[in-house]
């Protein structure tokens, strides 16, 4: 808890009108898009920065005076990565939202953490470049959380994920330093790849004040093809035959049929809700490869038990599609007064084992699951749609969510994909990883930030 | 210096046939690829490590005894980080070259560190998969020192580095603690990204035992655009327009007219030796989109000014024309007693001009240099011959040398893309990144490896 007198010197730093100290106004920003809201504690203050300067002079105080510091973008964040559990300073990166250079010649940005990814990528689209990582929120997220939370999304599989995309990265330490760390270039073997280290430290690190993005050329078409499965071990075979006959598609997604049934229920759009599993096949290039895609693509499909098929050429019906599997968060969250999304991955061969597992725990612990996810990566995302104040639910859920990693961790993977682990997944690390590793990483963790200012409460206890 | 007693335990740990101590032997793994050869120091002696069990009885009775260890896999390095400056132990993977896992279905493959690049790509290959890192010593070069130093190659531009497809790292720490880092799936966002700090970080803070590799279908067809222009400038440009007209070659490397004289004089292919550049612009993908993407490039190149072009199509005649751009080190090496292969990058917009002002550095130097280079990616590698032994010559080299890295960091870029820093550019990583990040790096260093036994004197003094 900040004294006055602090919130004062705080103000003394920042103007007097972008420092939040209400309790109405820090209520909305003590948690993120987490639902777990248990033991919510409110942030001492919320600061609007703008400038690089005023970030090292926060971090600065808060480190001579040991007060907690949250960074936050969008707080779209699903593992409360963005809460407060110890208050303090909540770093709020909306002003530091612009685009500082697009070097066409180079392919790159340099973007302020606050800059939104789609304007990232309307950008870079407006010069046939192309930023892919595409987290289901990036109408919304940020740069800087993407960063912090080492986002992947649909496309990952062909294009990869933030950690791809970054070339240098401009941090503030701990105690207020500035420093850059990587190259600008598009390779660098120059010391430790410390930019690597920050990209999914979730703010436990240091402060990313400034980002230099790679950028590659935008592909010149895309087409989708939607593929109904009567098992999960069809939709999963496919998927694998798919890349086994050279095929690299940018995405392949899929629905279950619970979240087919729930997305038709509360926004129809005629898919298919008899069916096991729906696959979303994107492909992308070249214009006169994509005959030849589509045409392998439909060949595997019908060599194994597909139940049906169909192709999107156009834009408009392409994105419709889409939209009906981004629903799936916002149609579950329609089944119960709340709604939890987990993220947990898989070598892709134990994928099915891991999508029918899931869905025998929830049956198991009574809970309503939707289960969508990248199948190309072996990662799904759970949607369990629960009532969180009903106390049996609750344990329910918590039994489930237990079981399911310890499934994904037998299975040979692990309890995140894209989300991270915040203070949400924190109890679980130690089954997930290396004692040694832990170890290496809280060193780590000290080095960068000796009195646990950044963060704190986050990624280990 | 290792005493008679040391030998003998490390004997008793590893079979006594495979530790070597004579002079003569120990002379062969005092030095790697590197040409500069000052104050070579041998080790004290060689071991031929069969098992991770004895990697950790090595590192354990190393550290407790304060003995350097320096891990070593085909000694292809060109920045002396294989050579050892305070003796001690060599430990040799030339024995843990197995691939112990390929798993077509999930596009991995587990390998020792030993293993050579040439039979991954191989294997890969029989399957239809593909593992794009490509230094150009792939034939011989291992997996471990490709790790080490963060190799990339020809094919980064569209493909990226060894960082791009590493998915989990087993390492024996400096205690002789094995530990996994990293997770075997395509994404991992649970806690630091330790697997992305151990690559390129040159034996520096643990010894890679084994690793998870990612690979992707491989492109089905391939073809090689050679172009000559008059000036670098326009070759640069070119380079520039391909990528804007949305093309991203495979490789777009280049040879200057050194080089092409130079390659042409001991290798003759019939290379245009007039000609102030060459480009090698390499297309792959599907068959369907080879036409589209040739024409595509072919337009790009009659726009500007082109001097002369030709396009291969068959396997054979490829290979050959990359045999001569690989032929430029050997070539050049006949020039004079020694050649020294530095290692640069910048931003691609700066590339004409690194490439203007090195060629202007050497000849004020009354240095013979041949320039090549991965022109997409903004890095050269600039050959200088020379006689090292000269001390006039090689006065004028450390002068050029020093010249030149200033030059790309005055240009925004750094002094090494792919070969890494190791005992010969240490002198240089002080004017190339922030005091902060290599006080990060340095407290990182003591995190891992606190008595300094693991690859001493390399990176940083």
């Amino acid at each position: 808890m900040l004294l006055k007198n602090n919130i004062k010197t705080i103000k003394s730093i920042i103007n007097n009108n972008r420092v939040l100290t209400s309790k109405e106004e820090l209520y909305c920003y003590a948690q993120d898009s987490t639902n777990i809201k248990e033991n919510d504690i409110l942030p001492d203050c919320v600061v609007f920065v703008e400038t690089i300067e005023e970030v090292q002079k926060i971090l600065k105080y808060a480190n001579e005076n040991k007060i907690p510091v949250i960074s936050r973008g969008a707080g779209t964040n699903m593992v409360a990565a963005c809460s407060c559990p110890q208050g303090g300073i909540v770093l709020n990166f909306s002003r530091m939202n612009k685009i500082l250079n697009f070097n066409k010649m180079n392919m790159t940005m340099t973007v302020q953490p606050g800059v939104v990814l789609n304007d990232i990528k309307k950008l870079a689209s407006s010069e046939g470049l192309f930023y892919p990582p595409d987290p289901s929120n990036y109408k919304v997220s940020t740069i800087g959380g993407s960063i912090a939370q080492s986002s992947g999304g649909a496309k990952a599989l062909k294009y990869g994920t933030t950690k791809d995309y970054i070339l240098s990265l401009k941090v503030v330490l701990a105690d207020g330093t500035l420093v850059k760390l990587g190259a600008n270039t598009i390779k660098d073997a120059v010391g430790y790849h410390l930019n690597q280290l920050i990209v999914g430290s979730e703010g436990t690190l240091a402060v990313v004040v400034e980002a230099e993005l790679k950028l590659i050329p935008k592909p010149e078409i895309r087409n989708l093809i939607v593929a109904y499965f009567d098992t999960m071990e069809d939709a999963v075979k496919a998927s694998t035959l798919i890349l086994k006959s050279k095929i690299l598609p940018s995405t392949i997604d899929f629905m279950d049929n619970n979240s087919i049934r729930t997305v038709e229920e509360f926004y129809p759009t005629g898919l298919d809700i008899t069916k096991a599993a729906m696959l979303l096949i994107e492909l992308d290039g070249f214009t006169s490869s994509m005959a030849q895609q589509v045409e392998t693509v439909i060949k595997v499909l019908k060599q194994i038990n597909v139940s049906s098929f169909d192709l999107a050429k156009d834009e408009n019906t392409i994105e419709k599609i889409w939209s009906s599997r981004r629903a799936s968060f916002a149609a579950t969250a329609k089944l119960a007064p709340d709604v939890v999304s987990d993220d947990i991955i898989v070598p892709r061969d134990k994928l099915a084992t891991l999508v029918v597992g899931c869905k025998k725990i929830c049956d198991e612990n009574n809970l309503k699951v939707c289960i969508v996810g990248h199948v190309g990566d072996g990662n799904i995302h759970p949607q369990i749609a629960l009532n969180l104040k009903d106390e049996i639910q609750f344990r329910n859920y918590v039994n489930a969510k237990s079981q399911m990693y310890e499934l994904a961790i037998n299975l040979g993977g692990t309890i995140s994909a894209e989300h991270g682990v915040g203070k949400e997944k924190i109890s679980y690390i130690e089954s997930t990883l290396d004692k040694a590793s832990i170890n290496l990483m809280k060193n780590i963790k000290r080095i960068f930030d000796p009195n646990n200012i950044l963060n704190p409460g986050k990624i280990f206890k």
